[in-house]
């Protein structure tokens, strides 16, 4: 089986993984932060080291500004709905996942004006379009790090800068790129969403959001948070006042794992093995003249995620081509991104999706190459 | 070690959760719902099955009005602000945990108003008081069916037929008793709060809520569904209106394992073991001078929590005392529900809370006595 889904969710995990998730299941399965018994400290003390891990890959000082989140989605709606009040704008673009489209679609509802940036079809932004967006009451510009469907890559500190200096927020939903690229959040990033189980490696059911230092976000729920028990008032102080309710105590602590193991690796030659599968890749695809390839050519703007379509081909039709003839598992269809879709033309027939990741082979790119060449010769 | 914070979360686990979470992980840890490949509709039908099982244990008929969350804490979020609008009224009781409390404080400022029914020194509700609170504007009574402090059982289809006659809705928070007691949510239960990772056996990160059919909710958040990809604004089919994002797959198979396991066993012989224990501890406990005891003695109005103080002495010292030299988990303090303790009149000193689970032996019980006994002897 050939696995190039992984924009959906990385599989498999390394070893570590599935080994620190089953010890902290089977060994010190208590509720972390709670209690104040070994095992509830040795859980609490679990999810602090995955905090720790987290807040130094992604360069952040204070660990307790990293909030665990049940997924990006969850991670997403706690800052965009935490974050803007009626009478603000918001500035985002056409290539976002319906997991920042679909809030603020909801919240226009609440007297928010929302600017949606149209990207050109390779889904790369003019920056010059955002600082066109800006007005009085724009309070945040949120945009992906990269494209779902098409890899683009947002140019995240320069729109930083520009946020800066307007003294606007600046939001990236890192879904696709935590754990393949290096982010500084120093680099004028306000708040960082990310999903653990994608190039994280950690499980499914975990999640985080980084929020700058003395950002105030009103937080969606309320709860139980083992701190200030006494009190009918959700505390103010972090992580706690985000986090309420038991916290997924092995997920967490098998992102914890799999973000150490990045780390081991090396996050840069994490990269360079992506970026060279995918280069390959496109490579090989371009020399099929049935195959028409979206996104950007140029690898510097390219996440591992490589969408085609064969002629007029149902992309549905290819995909379970690819997985029941051959054993290669990708997504068809539109991506949770329908603006993506109109924006590189794809709206009705979708894409096929190929997302790569960490354990995917040049092997394993030669085969899915040859097995669409196959498809094209049959169909 | 003898582990007595099956409140806080049960543990361990039966060996056919964590194998089964393990599978889902290792074998086909592919994001559901999402695209068509083997792996993905594997762990989609996973899911489903899980639905299927979580639905039949609780007597609903359609899977699709059960609801996965986060935790407890997200499904009773999700209700309160899901349901009330400005200008509604609510009921609740002071032995409600803060998953409940919090979300209702905060929703005082949204000009809801909030009634808090005191319960007695045992944590009993007197269903009298539910009638005479009732106002015009009275949208929902919202109840925990034990209370995680005292162990009192609420009366909830009594709670609920008053609900019903008033054409009132009402909901259970489950935590202290689903997995444990048998729950019909056809005998007028309008929402049903429960947690994963407690009694019914699942891992942490997972929760659930079930929404009576017919019943509109607000979704807290919104994002990508895997359904209607088209469309920028959130579904209304149930369960995708309220399961945006990435689902915790594996934890929610697990939970389906833990649901299978229990209903294997059979809930009243679960429940006829826990009475049983906790019946001998209580019965031991009250042969001890030094000991208070809260809650109610009979137990049939008992769920298996037992709190307790020695006397003055600090109940953080006592739970210290028991973890560090018997090695015996409980939980000290106050127990995020501020409310209950200044019922049980705890609000000071807390209360060492005894939460027995279904993998306690008798034996276990009698050791605890007996480090109680020795606990008072050193003080």
């Amino acid at each position: 089986m050939i696995y190039l889904d992984n924009a959906a969710t990385s599989f498999p995990k390394p070893k570590q993984v599935y080994d620190t998730i089953m010890e902290a299941m089977t060994e010190y399965g208590a509720n972390p932060g709670r209690s104040g018994h070994k095992l509830a400290l040795k859980a609490g003390r679990g999810i602090y080291e995955a905090r720790e891990t987290i807040a130094e890959f992604f360069r952040v000082k204070d660990p307790m500004n990293i909030i665990f989140t049940h997924n990006a989605t969850d991670s997403l709606n706690l800052a965009i709905k935490g974050i803007l009040k009626s009478g603000d704008h918001v500035i985002t673009t056409s290539m976002e996942h319906n997991s920042v489209l679909r809030p603020l679609m909801a919240l226009k509802n609440k007297n928010i004006e929302v600017t949606i940036i149209d990207c050109d079809e390779q889904g790369l932004i003019d920056l010059k379009d955002i600082e066109k967006s800006i007005k009085k009451n724009t309070k945040m510009v949120i945009t992906t790090h990269a494209s779902n469907v098409t890899g683009s890559i947002m140019p995240i500190y320069n729109i930083g800068n520009i946020a800066k200096k307007h003294g606007i927020l600046y939001m990236v939903d890192a879904a696709q790129t935590a754990g393949v690229y290096d982010i500084d959040v120093n680099k004028n990033i306000d708040l960082l969403a990310f999903p653990g189980h994608k190039s994280l490696l950690g499980p499914q059911g975990t999640g985080g959001l980084f929020i700058r230092e003395g950002l105030e976000l009103v937080q969606l729920k309320e709860g139980g948070t083992g701190s200030k028990s006494h009190e009918l008032i959700q505390p103010l102080i972090l992580p706690d006042r985000y986090e309420s309710g038991t916290p997924n105590a092995p997920g967490i602590i098998g992102l914890g794992a799999g973000v150490k193991y990045i780390m081991n690796e090396g996050i840069e030659n994490i990269r360079n093995h992506e970026v060279e599968l995918t280069e390959h890749f496109i490579k090989e695809l371009l020399k099929i003249d049935e195959v028409m390839i979206y996104g950007p050519k140029n690898i510097e703007k390219h996440a591992p995620v490589v969408s085609i379509n064969i002629e007029n081909q149902d992309s549905s039709e290819v995909s379970y081509l690819l997985d029941s003839m051959y054993n290669i598992c990708t997504r068809p269809g539109l991506h949770c991104a329908p603006l993506a879709h109109k924006t590189i033309g794809t709206f009705e027939q979708g894409v096929v999706r190929f997302s790569l990741g960490l354990f995917n082979t040049h092997e394993e790119i030669d085969e899915t190459v040859k097995a669409i060449r196959a498809i094209i010769k049959e169909l």
